[in-house]
């Protein structure tokens, strides 16, 4: 198989379906989305057969079993896949938004339109329900999409395709407005990040390594999700309870999630207070603390290394760092932080506007858990990842960061002067 | 000189300086645009003597005579650069506004706050003015910047950074806020575009061959302006006064501009009617036509070729196209055009909706010349270049296009259930 050739094929198809989805109203892609959905509800059994070849193939060849795990189409997941189409059916279309007309002294009026972005390339690893999940997204926002999942998880995506497909053509809609790369051959991602004719944009879904390779060799823009070390800082003005439920909701809630809090920054004015009820509560849940020689001597724990700062843990570990100011907190954070999402608690208010202003990650809380930042709580309806870019799209990505906004111009015959 | 570890320390200024920047208030920025303008005012003698060195240079050098009128620092432009940071320090200040803050059911209230980039790189060529129009924008949208000037215009542009570094310090902001790199070793462009630790964002101004180049090589988002292929389109329905005036101003208003019309396409059903008119306005104004065969059945003209299609003239010819309908021209346009600015000319509802809806460009027209794409006449104040891209600013940008949102969230201690 020629991968080039395949894959300038797939462009140039999603390019010329681009113009198609840019046109069609909210009612057919509403449309399509639910016929995708009765698509792959109607085809339980073929989707569950597909992803059992998938399942078999990765234990033949040994296959962690977290990867499995992930790989695996259950009757839950399938149920949430068609969940997920009908909620983002039921999303209001943002494509055709227009704001901000206001007239100018020439007499022309000038303002917005929101817009697709075109044609969007996803690449992601081994779990299938994304297929499902970044094709309706993409959908819905009027955009084109090519899939690039997982080698392991080839069959399952390829009979979530084909239900895609039916959809599509239910609806009317062009189907190759959503193509699922058909080759398992690396080479394809390397076509697919460096066709900037046929590509508008690379949103990678995976973990850091895959991402920093896309980054670094596409040729396109692309809209990235790195690292999630979130911070908790506890000020001196921090009401104690809210401090200690937050400090344990950011860590414990979930640990595998970008958004868990993986550094504690504690002021030293209430560390006594709090960090020995919090150790004591982290004991409790299994979570291994490292602090800083300020926090060893108020609670017993390993001694936190220049690296802990760096590190996201992923995992029932948390690094501990008493600080004396805000400006301390926000200088640790502006050297270790990922940008990604931080919080203060504090019941002052001058203190709270600095942190909300002088913070620069893609969310920036007060008195609220990390594990908020996500595009269902923040009311988004759904993501395509969290981006912790500073360009385009900061913080949860949904159908608004897959469009862009054009500017409009209404005159009646006016003539620069 | 080790050009590596003099970038990387500029680098590592303008990210300490843009932590500065972000937390100045409007007053204080405003403040030191103004202090410049002094500057530059009370140095008018010094900067034309560093000019006078350049331009002493360049003549030895042999530049050409467009070169070195671009080169020149006359009264009249120093004038214009004194203007232009008074009214930037004029324009509503970007940072810091909140918008859409809304309750979610979780009783968390999410919304977006305007922030700076951070640190900006502006590559640019000879004209020494563009160093002070960049580093008045960026500094207004508390960003740092760096800027990379031509090498024949670099004792002008010294001359200019001192004003701005004593502007920068009367108002008691780091003076590597704006930095101008000092070496003219062509090297430093391919350290500066490649330094995303500390440059996030960097933006060309030059040819269409510097912009190529740096796209293909940073490793930092480029906020990037290719050709202008703009088009005209007079439909079937257009009120043919208004398209003769805005056929005629979209081109010869001025010849070598971006936004100037390289392709008149004309409905048929009126090309018997504007096509005669219209090739008389233009005789006389010297521009030379290119037409398709079913033009050059009405008028009398050369033949147009594929490549005319494809070709942004800058200079007084035109190429024009006959089409049987809105299809065709939006066809037409969807293949050719550099997805700047094209306009049509109708006084039909549903067809000028149509086209606003369909064409994909970063400026999209009714009943107005092109050459109204600029961020003054947008009322935009100003703009730091005109973007081709799809992603984060489209068209005119201005001080909002050097800023993103970020999320912020304010709770009263709410935990993730």
């Amino acid at each position: 198989m020629d991968v080039k050739a395949y894959m300038t094929q797939l462009g140039q198809q999603a390019r010329a379906a681009s113009r198609q989805m840019a046109k069609a109203n909210t009612g057919v892609k509403n449309a399509a989305l639910i016929a995708i959905a009765e698509a792959i509800e109607a085809q339980r059994e073929a989707l569950t057969a597909a992803n059992q070849i998938d399942l078999d193939n990765g234990r033949n060849n040994g296959l962690e079993p977290a990867m499995l795990d992930r790989l695996e189409l259950t009757p839950a997941r399938i149920d949430t896949m068609i969940e997920g189409l009908q909620q983002v059916a039921a999303l209001p279309d943002p494509v055709g938004e227009i704001s901000d007309m206001n007239y100018r002294p020439s007499g022309i009026q000038v303002g917005k339109m929101r817009v697709p972005l075109g044609v969007i390339g996803i690449i992601y690893e081994s779990r299938p329900n994304v297929t499902v999940e970044a094709a309706s997204l993409c959908l819905k926002s009027g955009n084109a999409t090519i899939l690039r999942g997982g080698s392991e998880s080839i069959n399952s995506n390829q009979a979530i395709a084909r239900c895609i497909a039916q959809g599509l053509e239910q609806a009317g809609l062009p189907h190759s407005a959503v193509q699922v790369v058909e080759t398992t051959d690396r080479a394809a991602v390397g076509e697919l990040i460096t066709m900037p004719a046929y590509v508008d944009v690379i949103v990678p879904r995976g973990g850091k390594g895959l991402i920093e390779r896309i980054s670094n060799d596409a040729r396109v823009p692309v809209i990235k999700h790195l690292d999630g070390i979130c911070h908790v800082y506890i000020d001196a003005e921090a009401d104690p309870q809210k401090a200690i439920d937050i400090a344990i909701n950011a860590k414990t809630h979930r640990y595998g999630v970008c958004n868990a809090m993986e550094t504690l920054l504690v002021h030293s004015a209430v560390a006594d207070l709090i960090l020995p009820k919090l150790a004591q509560l982290y004991a409790e849940k299994g979570v291994e603390l490292r602090g800083c020689e300020q926090t060893r001597a108020i609670i017993d724990c390993v001694s936190a290394t220049e690296a802990d700062w760096q590190t996201e843990y992923l995992a029932p570990i948390l690094a501990i760092r008493v600080v004396d100011d805000l400006d301390a907190a926000i200088d640790h954070i502006n050297q270790y932080s990922s940008q990604h999402t931080e919080s203060i608690i504090t019941e002052n208010y001058t203190l709270a506007r600095r942190f909300l202003a002088e913070v620069d990650s893609s969310s920036v809380m007060v008195n609220a858990s990390t594990r908020f930042a996500d595009g269902f709580e923040y009311g988004l309806g759904a993501e395509i990842g969290i981006s912790t870019d500073k360009i385009h799209a900061r913080g949860p990505v949904g159908l608004e960061g897959l469009t862009s906004q054009k500017y409009i111009v209404l005159g009646d015959g006016q003539i620069r002067v």
